[in-house]
């Protein structure tokens, strides 16, 4: 009897999108004015989405202050009030898309969240656009 | 050709986290305050989806009428305006968490809806935290 | 690595149920107020998604930029400002359910997206009525 | 002491934008599509509101079932699921945007509400177009 | 030159509407199942403006995280995941509806936020029900 | 007769909150993690209100079409997806918070829209923290 559990979170953070090997003429063909050198930015928008077995007991799935506490840690922390391409470590070498951003995400909420767990996440750049990643 | 139609509905509930098994102590280790034993409440919200083949004549997956009906009747007449605990016999013995109240709506709702009609239940607790369950 | 891409879109139409193989007593019990003559109507919300792999490169499963444009021309340009039953040839023969209308544009987005990419549509008739269809 | 108390509510219609004194062609020139012979609409999202003094026994402004009652019998039942423009005599001599919208739901509703509590209407056309009316 | 500038919080809590004046057939009469002897409750939103002059060193009219402070300690505190009726002394003599409420709240912040600026509070006990208050 | 007609708009953007006159210290006290100074963004919403009487032909307040012509000349075209203390001559000296933005707003849309007709603006810098200003 499989549930999932979903909490959402968010975070806010200045970004460009540039890919190094690329023209500036190339890039700004690409990617518009999310090429802007000066960089723009987002409100964030976070729905981590754990999946597994209720505990009969407890009737919870996963103490959710203890997932609240890794979203924390490995997101809001990492990311909240950053310019993600200088301040982050993740994307020095990794263009911030949505795509990538929500994979980085994953991945980091990964290594916490007990291995019993499936993990999904989805990431809203903007209310219009949006990216859902599950590691698979 | 499988299509997923979905239903919004709504109740406003009082209710308290709490596992008889365990001492007071315990229980506020593991609920904190949603184990104030004068309870608490929410406004839930609730998305019933129903899955299955559009009758190629009327252009319907299911009267949503019919749908709204069952929801009204086996959920909001159910815990609207309700404490979850002491007015609902369906928490009697089962902690009103939001993973445990989800199933006993998808397994309430099933009982009415066609048999040749998948059903999933998404549960808001509040606008961040919310459970999705389909009975597998 | 597979990851999914949602773009919300809208549009604002007119239409009226009804099923030119019965009568109208039959239309009326049937769809209700829906099936009033001379018509009522929507603010559609639209959420087109699609799925496949991430570009290692640009980091972009999809451009976001030509789906919104494949989005203009195949859905707002078609039923915006509206009215379903009378302005659009796809609903000549075809009663403007919402399951009907995602299904006719899935269609016409499938035509566009490249074949290695999923596409799903959810269509919200409003705020809580909403299908959602992926081809399968 | 003076306290607003709002109630939210809403319809579906369809409508055109048609000034009857106007050529076809100036007509299109100033409402665009919204002009569509054959309608197009809207779900129209509506915010009651009423201001005045707080019952100190009740602590009640006005009895929210009584206020909700009144904007289903004079919005809800004369405008869901209508054409403003055939099925409503509101709307035969008044072109139905959303300030006349506004004016003449804030006229039905002033008419129920007791005299000494203060009205006002917003109406939202869509989520990004909005009207207030205060009856001043 | 006056702005204003408002900050969102929400709690959630247990509550009862009852008169202690009237008979128990007149609470049910007049409130309805928001009567209920054992309770209910809502994800309550909260909107707190406050109005003044801009400050031209800092551009700010008020420190945010100051104001989020006080509404944490008067507002959050207090009544997150409380009940109303038994938990909260300031409704130990008054009905906890809405309106009466949000004249509480309003006079708790009054306490601490400067005098030079004016105060307005919004206070949702659903989606579809809220009032507003400020002072006057 | 007056109404009041809104248009809801929104900008992606970049900025850091810092006074050139206070030291880093001073700044990241006041500031705290807005004054980062790698900028970081917003998805800024932007609701702009005029006001003043109806037509009595047309039954428009103001060519809903104009206003959004204006919108983006003066606020999306200036502001979205650019880094407002960089990119914008408005901010050169001037601190980008919320509340200066939603002053400068109204100063460029004041310049556009016709004099009979009052402006009001309400910029949310997140779901949670906005601004409103009327010139006043």
């Amino acid at each position: 009897m499989e549930i999932a559990v979903s909490r959402k979170a968010h975070f806010n953070a200045a970004h460009r999108l540039h890919v190094p090997l690329w023209t500036d003429e190339e890039n700004f063909a690409f990617f518009g004015n999310c090429n802007n050198k000066n960089y723009h930015g987002h409100n964030y928008d976070l729905i981590v989405t754990v999946i597994g077995e209720v505990d009969p007991i407890s009737g919870y799935l996963i103490d959710m202050k203890q997932l609240s506490t890794w979203i924390k840690q490995e997101v809001e922390d990492a990311f909240d009030h950053k310019n993600l391409n200088l301040d982050c470590d993740e994307f020095k070498n990794l263009n911030p898309t949505a795509e990538n951003i929500a994979v980085v995400i994953w991945n980091k909420l990964r290594s916490k969240i007990p291995t019993h767990l499936k993990l999904k996440v989805i990431l809203y750049e903007t209310e219009r656009n949006f990216v859902e990643y599950n590691g698979n």
